[in-house]
């Protein structure tokens, strides 16, 4: 724990504010924690139980409590007693609540509506139906950059070497396709190889998605082609303060692992969590990480 | 062999006329071959070395010549010297040719420009340039379901139990998205479940996509959701003599070992391999099978 100093005024972060962090799996909500502590503003933090496990240890060190997704109905109440006025949402969470499992009280009463109809939606309609939830209640959301501004991707090609001209194919049709599944709330996620989008990302996410273009490097549709990229980026109607598009060194390594020449995420609306490391492998390996602005592409 | 009788005259295949089939793998090019030897009118068959195996000693029955992706360039010769005048390209064919397999020859040289402009294309766009080579070379194109009728699914439900009210949200999710990927030519089918789409095809195929859902239905972003939908529609700008999207019993068998409730494919822009064994499969798995016409959906 940080000592309290005094607090930095902050036009989103007022003056007596504090923030609670609901924490998925992943760096940004430990990043987002540490960045919140050396401006001297101590974090609450809800630790979402079974997604948080690497970072179990750096988390527990501040004020925290860990939630059930099943007992979603007291979490209002919970951040209120911790007197939390602003709220991140940090990390990725894997698992949807099993509705059979869901602990029926006053608090999941109130809230059952709305996250009757959030379950049935994609994640980006599930979000804004939660978002509104929280601020009903007078806690007001704020994006991890908003608070950590760095691990916005810039508008640059972060490593010593760029795309290829023959990699631009690629990078656009990708752009495309990851917008047009962006569109319909399927996915953030596309790759090319060849010129064409061979693997579109669904509920397996971006892991799941370099896995199995792994595993399709041998297919016969690919002919052998080497190269390819992974793109990721916003949804058209992306909430731009929850789920942005995400990558950091594992998805450097499967990336690699799967033979792409580079990854390429949506510059200014994208999240790069320990970009040093990032750097450093795709520079190992001799790949390009670009931060691309749509307006980059014809 | 079956014996020449007096060849009956129709629209698409004039007196005089033989039809060629390129064949891939799976029953479609033995059923076709079958039509139009029942008809009298005995084909050619050049089998893609590699594709065929399931089928090859019935294709082998007919007159036949087996052609490696990669001798290419010598296709319309050999189509030539067997007198087609009419071709129809029916069966998968999972591989591309590789670049630097390809045996360089006079033939080759002639349709060099429009097949590397085809290899960077999707599924459509490749067979559109393919198929207008063919044209300028005047052989004539021909779909499976203008020899073979009644594989072309029929808008109406196949098996004895239809959709149920909970299922429509899921096969318009999948419809819009099989349609919006199409419209992109990555591919033809989408799975959803709990009325959202959860995985969309890429080159591995519908059996490659129904093995992943198999592989999610564990994954904690269903939270157990049952049943669910494969959807398989025809690209909107679909060349409707080749490549219509095509189910079998084996889509059914994988259909439910993933655990989807039913499959829906687009109404006369389908086809559906063996029918009869695909209605009793469904039916026996309690699981729908639906032709269905995109206007119908809201």
């Amino acid at each position: 724990m940080t000592t309290q100093t005094t607090p930095e005024t902050d036009e989103r972060l007022p003056a007596g504010s504090k923030v609670g962090i609901i924490a998925g799996g992943g760096m940004l909500p430990v990043e987002v924690a540490k960045s919140l502590s050396a401006k001297g503003k101590a974090p609450f933090i809800l630790i979402v139980e079974g997604e948080v496990t690497a970072h179990l240890d750096e988390l527990s060190q501040f004020e925290h409590e860990t939630l059930a997704l099943e007992r979603i109905g007291n979490l209002v109440t919970v951040l209120q007693r911790h007197g939390v006025t602003h709220l991140v949402m940090a990390g990725e969470i894997r698992r949807r609540p099993k509705l059979s499992a869901i602990k029926i009280n006053l608090g999941l009463l109130r809230v059952l509506p709305e996250l009757l109809k959030a379950l049935t939606r994609g994640d980006d309609g599930l979000l804004r139906i939660v978002i509104k939830g929280f601020e009903a209640r007078g806690i007001t959301i704020v994006g991890a950059q908003d608070i950590v501004p760095d691990i916005l991707a810039s508008q640059m090609v972060l490593t010593k070497t760029g795309p290829r001209k023959s990699d631009w194919p690629d990078i656009e049709a990708a752009f495309v396709a990851a917008k047009t599944i962006g569109r319909l709330d399927i996915g953030q996620a596309a790759v090319a190889i060849g010129s064409r989008v061979i693997a579109l990302e669904g509920i397996e996410g971006t892991a799941g998605l370099l896995d199995r273009v792994k595993g399709l490097r041998g297919h016969g549709r690919l002919a052998g082609r080497q190269r390819g990229v992974l793109v990721k980026c916003a949804k058209p109607q992306q909430e731009l303060r929850v789920d942005l598009p995400t990558i950091g060194p594992e998805t450097i390594e499967s990336a690699h692992a799967a033979g792409l020449a580079g990854v390429v995420v949506e510059a200014n609306r994208s999240i790069v969590l320990d970009s040093a490391s990032v750097i450093e492998k795709a520079d190992r390996y001799g790949m390009f990480v670009l931060g691309l602005r749509r307006e980059e592409l014809p």
